[in-house]
């Protein structure tokens, strides 16, 4: 009997959220058999894993013996202890992000440096050590200041607007980044595999929150024009390329006033702004990542229709277990599709779940999607 | 906390095959919990469901027990215990699809004469006890012989040409019913909720492999006229109300070739012949199914696009460890999704699997899939 990937072929994932969650409801399709790691014995994937095994993804131990459980190791979330995948990938492991590009993107000063090497357009930046290496930069407020490790979900960036007023500066090594003055936020998620081959999804258009710096609405496709678009494919296959990618990367960029394409951020695995494509196109982000990651033929990037995608936050001021309140109404809505993510309980900003819109036009799709974000609310009740 | 359907609210299904394997990956998108029972350890929804109990579908105490360890009740194959469940009705339990209504279904005797008695248009039948009253009929040949009971994915069926030949019939309870010179099978699945809302999905339109009478290919929309389809929903919503519905029912039925549609036969639960609207409907029978039988707004059942669903069978001459020979080619192809079961061995004509092709238009859309049919062959090896 031949390895094929149906037959029992051991895809581990480090992370246990959300992303490991949708990428499994995908795997089932290809019957691949897929174990999951992670430290929360509630986490989303808890009960339709192959295998869940509590751990700590940070500890070398924990990830290494993981990894030596299964035949090919991925990830659904970066902050993971990249010394083990180093260490498993050096003793023959199919690892896919490969532990040196993982590297790069877990500190945010070697991404920007990365960055720069490659002639990667980005923001102007500045690497700092702690707090008090911030003041010399004064004539160039403001900033983003975004910690070079660590930060996840909005969490490890704050803004800095005046250098007489540091006071919620972070005083750890960081990346002070130039306040970019941009008409919007794009995303494309490109995937590779082992053999090079490469496609993009479509571009779509990030609404943040602006208190909890998470998306809101993301909207496929992008109002965009064809030449931004060609500098967004072009600057995520040069990311991809340079990064000798295997799996999927997401690149969030910047969109200038005066029309110029700046990389923000990436992520090495499936990413919130991808969500949509379960529903939205021929092949969704996570398919595409299992196949990208077992070295298949790339599926097909496209369209069926336009989509919003609504990401439900837990609401201000709960924090208890869930009720979806206005959850029936939204269900009646026509083209809107229920994600929940298995978490019992919510807290302010807390990403529950997300729904997806989809209708013939992208004008009809935003209007329900605002009426979905205005009826349901995550509340938490005792 | 308010018993809502994402806080641990148990769904019971009987049957843990493909059907209950795709109804658990929508019931994820809607944090339902699902508890199976399957008399095969190795069945489809073996790893996925949150509880898997091994059982017999078709004893009192199996299905009793285990309907007595949830909050509801519904499957995924109707040969199952119907008294236990009317036991789990009559002491409070939801049940859905309801007793009563399963009790004509498992019957193809009573189903006809249910069809008789609403005046609902079917095929001329006569019901026999066993091989010796066929001969009476013997002006009237030829027929399609089924078994009342125990009939299921294309066995419990034979055709009769030659009444001087009955070697083939069946010696036991069946149902002789004319055979219907028809143009085209088609099939409507409907959806109603305890409330009496319906809606149907669109018509499609089955090609079925002649030798082991199991669908081959299905053709969503269905190339029919508006007087037909008129007809055909007709008759759905008829057959639904007066079997007081809740839950899914397939609507199988002939178009004859005077455009005339007769129901041939029904199944109260998420079908083949429902397998496409997972990619190709705003929502799949699968989520229209669990959306009933909680009572929740049904789902629009518009198409986004053209699809042809194609069953993979287990190839004739071949029994063993499956072998998907021509996978990787076939996912090269544009819009072909793929769907295995998780069955690890195969035999002739299993239901290993299948592909669901969309495209623009139909007529792309079934070349693709004529040419997955040629390419992928689902082998044995040792």
């Amino acid at each position: 009997m031949k390895n094929h990937f149906y037959n029992n072929l051991k895809i581990g994932v480090l992370g246990g959220g959300q992303l490991g969650r949708m990428f499994i409801q995908e795997a089932v399709n290809f019957d691949a058999t897929v174990y999951i790691m992670d430290p929360d014995p509630e986490a989303p994937c808890k009960n339709i894993a192959n295998s869940f095994i509590q751990g700590d993804l940070k500890d070398f131990d924990a990830v290494y013996n993981f990894g030596k459980s299964v035949d090919l190791l991925t990830i659904e979330i970066e902050h993971v202890n990249v010394d083990a995948m180093q260490r498993l990938e050096d003793e023959g492991l199919k690892v896919y992000p490969r532990p040196a590009l993982l590297k790069i993107v877990q500190d945010k000063g070697l991404q920007k440096q990365f960055y720069f090497e490659h002639q990667i357009p980005t923001a102007d930046f500045y690497l700092v050590k702690d707090k008090s290496e911030i003041a010399q930069y004064k004539a160039q407020f403001p900033f983003m200041q975004k910690l070079r490790k660590g930060g996840y979900d909005g969490r490890g960036v704050t803004r800095l607007e005046n250098p007489d007023n540091l006071e919620s500066a972070f005083d750890e090594p960081s990346v002070l980044e130039k306040l970019i003055d941009f008409e919007k936020e794009i995303s494309v998620i490109i995937a590779r595999n082992a053999e090079g081959v490469s496609n993009c999804f479509p571009v779509v258009e990030l609404e943040f929150n602006p208190e909890a710096n998470l998306v809101e609405f993301l909207f496929a496709p992008a109002n965009i024009s064809k030449d931004i678009e060609a500098q967004a494919f072009d600057i995520a296959s040069k990311v991809a390329g340079a990064l000798d990618l295997v799996g999927i990367l997401a690149v969030e960029m910047f969109v200038t006033k005066d029309g110029k394409v700046l990389v923000n951020e990436i992520a090495p695995r499936t990413h919130n702004s991808g969500h949509h494509t379960i529903e939205a196109n021929y092949t969704s982000q996570y398919e595409q990542h299992l196949r990208s990651i077992l070295n298949l033929p790339l599926g097909s990037t496209k369209a069926k229709c336009p989509a919003v995608m609504v990401n439900l936050l837990g609401e201000k001021g709960y924090t208890g277990n869930v009720n979806y309140k206005g959850l029936e109404e939204v269900l009646s809505m026509e083209g809107v599709k229920l994600h929940l993510y298995g978490k019992k309980t919510t807290k302010p900003f807390r990403k529950m779940g997300h729904i997806t819109v989809l209708a013939e036009d992208l004008t009809k799709a935003k209007e329900k999607a605002k009426k979905v974000k205005e009826l349901l609310k995550v509340i938490g009740e005792e």
